[in-house]
């Protein structure tokens, strides 16, 4: 097999799962636009993230939010899923959005809220039992607001306890994903806020305990590419929760802001070994000014188009480079391919897979959007909360 | 007047703002999370307004907040604030939460769109001339997410536009004071962003045009008190939104964060002779997870700690340190008001103006909060969007 | 002309002017690593930069520093620089290696340092007129590093005080550009520390005074497109300082750390009318690492790329996207032009330029980087203060 | 013991070591001033330090830089310092200022340079073994400048390598701590850039390796006193470089730019048991502008009333406003304890500890300044590189 060959090869595999989430309405505390043919239940949302992955051929998994798409059957939601093409994904669990978790939830100081929080994280295990999903993404909204509010090191003791507990729960090839965010909705101390935090809890948990990178999560300037390689160096990167900001956790489509960094995290994917299944590529994002299906076949194209020159590196003239301490030849190799225009050969990808070549055009021109404003009239909208 | 008095006196003349929706819900993207006796109408933010106002002796004005606060007989609402020993003060215009501002208001590419956001700024106004409010603050959630997304440039000739449209209409003794934010809710570029974008607009306006700075509205790192002497100096500074933050604009407790800047600001605007009124003080927080009224006494005994210590300062010692290049000398002037608890006189000041020294225990006995517990039940509690 | 045509027209009236200290040493405080070949005269550093023009074709001219770059005979030097195809730039002050600017400059407690300081400006004021340099590029390093150090407003009186003075020296056709830096080397207040204290004084001073952006001197975040539209539509761009950063002012090669970013600001100046002389586009990098001549024309490359790609944006659909609300589409048309690979366009540039299309293969097979190894032994390397 | 007295107990106890280096010239890369009476010797540092020692009371022990106060009979210096009252500290390593390490030292692609760099440190354990020091202060420069430029994953594999050798060579009862650093002198990756890789590397040395906090190595926002507590709770926690920064590694006086964030760290050293010898506190900081001695007590003064305030707070109380969910209350407690002037406590701990309860002043009345200035005359002054 030619090189040309394998990258289109290793391009076919990816896999980026879509979140459900992302189709509903999203906002900012100051508004939450409505979008006429949002979706309004869960079936809904499948329906929709099936479309993006008949377009981009790339999209074949949707993550679930517990409570937001809980359903009485999940088996029947999982047939639903496949018979439109894709398989539901990680479970997403939900411990911000009840009155109870104001001042916490599994790090809350009453054990009352701990234990009705690490019962919900337990019922998402049984739904994944359900669902057949691999992974458990725990994001905990948990933290303080102010200096003294709560005692910061009790606080890392529930979370070990109850993550613990969660942990053992956990079947055969199950995995839990812990997230860590900077700050938000905490404004003091987030009781996990950095990988450095997800990582040591994870290693005590044991194997099936792996850290998840939300590219939106961390305090600015800093290197994630450097925590992705650290990550996979350690056998801890369990995933990506992918999105871009230029600010805080902004949840723009991933590859909008920083395009350079997407490829600079993509490279050291592929370099440390974490182009495989064993590390989930999700999105993470809020559309909340912009057609949401468009936005997410954008976002997914962006995961490629960043993949393609990742693939492309020329790994052995950049070694050499590296090797004679040649600064300026070795970053040459690394810009030359991100400088190259992956899109013809993404084009090409897309048809030998038997897809259109422009996914975004093919779904424009699909009348889905039309169809849906159409059909989806009355009843609640989905969105954060509902 | 020895000069212990004089600060006395400078402290019992000291006026802090309290805005009407810090009475009321608002939390994050994630979750408000309701309050037990929180206001459900303009009427009962100001009764809560005014018992800050009783127990502190220097909160006598109110902000509202079009159309969170619309009533039908303003001057009614007037009469309401002034039996309970307050009165309204600045109004505030949203222009963020209708559907149609979801790509802007006053820089929206539609002319119509344009047309509706400057007509409810005119709206404020008639507003003004009813309540008798001197200032109209102005803060446009404007901007975009994406780069692109609409001409920047452009943009600024319609806030131009509709600025000087809204001054125009400006009566006499009325002012307008455009607030910058660096970003929330636009995600890529904000349309008034810094105070260098505030200023420029407010002088070619006129002065009549002022910069509000809230002190949550900066880049990391920035050096807001720099930004203050120079307003000041300018003849520029309006005012100011008052609140703490860790991160981005988390709308904190003032003081609560970095005491020692809210000192270091409150000192540049005594000694840049903004202790005026002239400089409107003003509280914008949100109270997410703490009780408000007490969150917002707190917060006014912690502007009136930082200006006292900003009173204290040994303006004659720090001059001579300063011009003789003694950079640890005039340091240690400035550290050492700082570090001088003046709760104690404080407390003076409050018992010379009869009233309680401690205005957080006398609010806590006076049993007001349990009292609208008990009678605000039922209605929609007031909060963002209500 | 066909628009292509007209792209390639404008790409080759480009004009990127090179510092002289980016070919002699730098460094961080931690060390100086010094280069073998490195200029040891400003008449090397003029014959290192005649090589970047020589290969690139738009470095036409180079800046100096004084009293880095002082000479006896300044019609001798610009007569050895023109011999070599390349003619003298800006004249840019410093203010800040001198033991008597401990405490600052221009802004100086001392009005002895303040007349030793102005004087240094309008002996480069001299200079300029010796050269025939249009632009004085103002940098000051003044600030302080403790609060209370010095007065804050009072330096903002020296400061205008003596740019006032400056600015009545300049002649017919010349211009000082004032530059703006957030931090370094003082820790706490910079006297010239955002664009807005730059415009207002500018503003002040008149026409000839105009605002330089170096990019790597904002907050973390800051939208520095923004800031270049803002100053484009108020008529007071007077050039860049390009470089690129990860962090604060680190100096790396310009599109080296956020091509993505750079491309949007020369969309910024094509789309405001600042891709003229009038603007001056200038290098103000460090290559503490990496062999300097390759790292500036590199440098001059990426600026030549972002331009193409910038020239390349469809306007025309752009503008229609915008004014139909197509926030999706808008930025697809804007990123079209990103991801174009632009190499070949620029190798044609060249071709038609009369150049070798790969400046970089060109400039190291001309042997030129072994013969000043060998021939600049001995004396004093330039550098920093020296 | 009556609390108060407990407290003053501890407080007496308290050890601050200072940095030998903190007694000579240091600066930016713009400009180093030099100081008349800096010392130019290993010993005249000592003697420097000794006076803070002799005027605060809690400065027993001085770091070592190794070179910078390499001597032939680092007994005799021993020796030298016991005369005057003070004893040798930490040995801090310096791999990033000889021409070898200009792409890096322990990380460096070069097995010869590894090889170099630990050498190096293995002789800074023998050095340890002459002076009889505990610790071993690992601060790498290590990093890249550019993308590309060497194997972030690789660069981490030969940093375990030397870590373990250095590691393996470690006498009994001595330790090496880490340090991490966000950025700078590096500009794109830093080997070490926080506590998250510093802590995985120390996991896998063994009980011996330690992380150590310096205050100015973080991204903006970071949570310091997290991370504290975070350490503290593993058991990793060996020490702090203390300092204080307004917006990168500024290394100003510790309490100069946020005495409220010394303080919350100290109440989370306090918290965690981290008051003990066990953790070092080191001062780490440059006094570019300010005489250096009068800085540096100044900066131990500093250390030492955050450490009051942090005993002094009511745990009690604040713990059952914590369990309690009470923000307010909580909060309180801890701002009723940062609010107190506790300098004429620490006047009654330095009285009744034999010492003059004004460090500063008697440090003045000394004639200690004056005398260097005229003693320290020719030679070569202290400093980064000397």
């Amino acid at each position: 097999m030619t090189e040309l060959a394998a990258v289109k090869a290793a391009l076919k595999t990816q896999a980026v799962e879509t979140p459900s989430w992302a189709y509903g309405n999203s906002g900012t505390r100051f508004k939450v636009f409505a979008q006429a043919g949002v979706p309004r239940t869960p079936r809904e949302k499948l329906a929709d993230a099936a479309k993006v992955h008949e377009y981009t051929g790339v999209a074949p998994t949707v993550a679930l939010h517990i409570p937001w798409d809980t359903v009485d059957d999940y088996a029947a939601l999982a047939k639903y899923a496949e018979d439109r093409g894709v398989k539901l994904g990680a479970i997403n669990s939900n411990t911000f959005q009840d009155d109870d978790y104001k001042l916490g939830s599994i790090c809350h100081p009453s054990a009352a809220v701990r234990r009705k929080a690490v019962d919900h994280l337990l019922e998402c295990v049984d739904i994944m039992d359900a669902t057949g999903s691999r992974d458990l993404k725990l994001w905990f909204a948990d933290g303080t607001n102010y200096p003294g509010q709560d005692d910061v090191r009790e606080r890392q003791d529930r979370l070990a306890e109850g993550l613990a507990e969660v942990y053992e729960r956990l079947g055969e090839g199950q995995r839990m994903l812990l997230e860590y965010k900077f700050f938000e909705p905490a404004f003091y101390t987030t009781d996990v806020p950095d990988w450095g935090t997800a990582y040591a809890h994870c290693l005590k948990l044991g194997p099936k305990a792996q850290v998840v990178v939300d590219t939106g999560h961390h305090a600015p300037g800093t290197n994630i590419e450097f925590i992705v390689a650290t990550l996979l160096r350690e056998g801890k990167l369990g995933g990506f929760d992918f999105n871009s900001r230029f600010y805080a956790d902004d949840d723009l489509m991933v590859g909008a802001a920083d395009p350079f960094q997407l490829f600079r995290i993509m490279y050291e994917v592929v370099r440390g070994g974490g182009f495989t299944p064993e590390v989930a590529f999700m999105l993470d994002q809020c559309h909340n000014i912009e057609a949401k299906i468009p936005a997410i076949i954008r976002s997914v194209m962006n995961v490629q188009e960043a993949t393609a020159k990742a693939l492309l590196v020329d790994r052995e003239a950049l070694r050499s480079a590296q090797v004679a301490g040649d600064v300026l030849g070795a970053n040459a190799v690394l810009m030359d391919a991100y400088n190259t225009d992956v899109r013809p050969l993404l084009r090409e990808v897309r048809e030998e897979m038997g897809l259109d070549p422009d996914p975004m055009a093919a779904y424009a021109a699909s009348g889905w959007a039309a169809k849906v404003v159409e059909e989806r009239v009355g009843g609640q909208q989905a969105g954060w909360g509902a």
